[in-house]
């Protein structure tokens, strides 16, 4: 791996060379490390490109990391990771991207990644997407999860962009079954002439299942980002989503939540707010001795941690 | 005037004969009567359907009563009643539609208003529909209302849908110019099969326009709700909606809101809620004496007034 990669590794993954625990890491649309433990098998799909893992019943406290890194002008990488986590099992899935452009031919990335959650299991799963260098190529990147949840199982999925992805369609897809929950924090952050679109879809099927989709994002520069949430109560449910959203320059966003109850006892609550930086908390910080572009800094960093 | 007739007209515009001011009075398709006053001049459309109905500047505190109501079976009424209301004024205007059916055969009415609301006029615009009748004929109403609103010029739009209405789609659009405010009351009760589908679309384009579009919804039986509310900021400008739902029996409601910011001084706001009638409130009330039935329609009641 060339020093731009291992940046890209450092940033998505916070990885300093080789993770411990299960890992695969995928570099320019090749697999150049992969390792398995005693309960957790990755092995290569047969038919397609990417990677099965398997986490066996009861795992507890591992994790698996298997971040992405692009560096190579003009390739387009498509892969399909299927995770199977078994009954009771509690672990943390770090997966990410980077695509570092150094000239004027872009690079994409899209991931598929579907994850099959047995009873009572708990995932966490932490994804980072981030482009960076000089070049004028376009870096693209389109996340998918779809996201299948057995009875009494747990996902909490945050996910991050802030810096250097030019266009991204991002869907995430989850079906839960009883005492199910699924928790999604996502952190978006465009500047220039950046697009994001975001969608999420929640099917809250199992009796007491329940959702909390958590949008924050800043569109800065002419960036232009939309958002989509759609929450369908099909038994007696909770779900609750919301998007927070601060608009600078000449940006552009949409918010576009949808609740759906099919059910009675669903009992389903969306809020959105756009809105740009108030003058007031700029005033109290440029008073602290912080110069404006300082303190638009300060409050976006503590907006999205 | 038919009995039938003579109690939709009460129903869906309080009145008890033929009201004080302006008044066109449509029934079964024609009108059947109709009275300008020195402010307020009214007209049959020339190429279609309907009315012209103009206000003179600075007109201070008069009506206007427009109902329609229907009870000849198997009518499909169409009709354009376009409003010119001058500079200055200050109006109340009252629509509405009755339809009472006593036979298989359905009848729809689909009224079109168009506002043109000049500089700092007010206008109250209230709108009932309503339908009854033993008959087994489709009671359909689609009312549209455009709203064109100038500089300073405010809207209040009261819209009211309880009883009786098997099928309606209501759109209302709006574009508002500098400081103009736009507030809509949506009221909304489904039972049986019935459908309702609400669209609201409002374009707030001039500098300090301003919008808040509230619903508040009862869905009962197996009947279906959609509710649309489209926020557009195209300046510095206030937008709120928020729409509550109460959903009982094995009815469905889905409600999509829409935010699109595409200014920076846009500050857009909505929420949205589902549920049912909390068992706490309705336990409250039956200690107090009340049947589960009368304490859920009180509770109701208390929710659409």
């Amino acid at each position: 791996m060339d020093k731009y990669q291992e940046h890209l590794l450092e940033v998505i993954a916070d990885l300093h060379g080789i993770p411990e625990g299960a890992y695969n890491i995928r570099s320019n649309g090749q697999s150049v490390g992969r390792a398995s433990t005693a309960h957790i098998e990755i092995e290569p799909q047969k038919d397609r490109p990417g990677i099965n893992v398997y986490i066996k019943p009861e795992t507890q406290h591992e994790a698996v990391h298997i971040p992405v890194v692009l560096s190579q002008a003009g390739l387009k990488d498509v892969v399909y990771n299927d995770f199977y986590v078994g009954e009771g099992a509690d672990v943390v899935i770090v997966a990410g991207c980077g695509i570092h452009c150094g000239s004027d031919d872009g690079s994409q990335h899209d991931g598929i990644h579907t994850f099959h959650i047995g009873k009572n299991a708990r995932v966490r799963y932490v994804e980072k997407h981030y482009g960076d260098g000089d070049g004028k190529g376009q870096k693209i990147m389109n996340p998918e999860t779809i996201v299948h949840m057995e009875e009494g199982s747990y996902m909490e999925m945050e996910t991050t962009q802030i810096k250097g992805v030019d266009s991204t369609k991002r869907v995430t897809k989850a079906d839960l079954a009883a005492s199910a929950t699924f928790i999604v924090k996502e952190k978006l952050m465009t500047d220039g002439v950046q697009f994001a679109e975001t969608e999420f879809e929640v099917e809250l099927n199992g009796k007491d299942s329940s959702t909390d989709v958590v949008s924050r994002a800043v569109a800065r520069g002419t960036s232009h980002q939309i958002f989509r949430a759609k929450v369908i109560g099909n038994a007696q449910c909770h779900g609750h989503s919301a998007c927070d959203s601060i608009i600078m320059d000449d940006a552009k966003i949409s918010a576009i939540p949808e609740l759906t109850a099919n059910d009675t006892d669903a009992a389903l609550i969306h809020e959105a707010a756009i809105g740009k930086i108030a003058g007031e908390q700029l005033t109290k910080l440029m008073t602290l001795g912080l110069t404006a572009e300082e303190a638009e800094e300060m409050i976006i960093q503590g907006f999205l941690k």
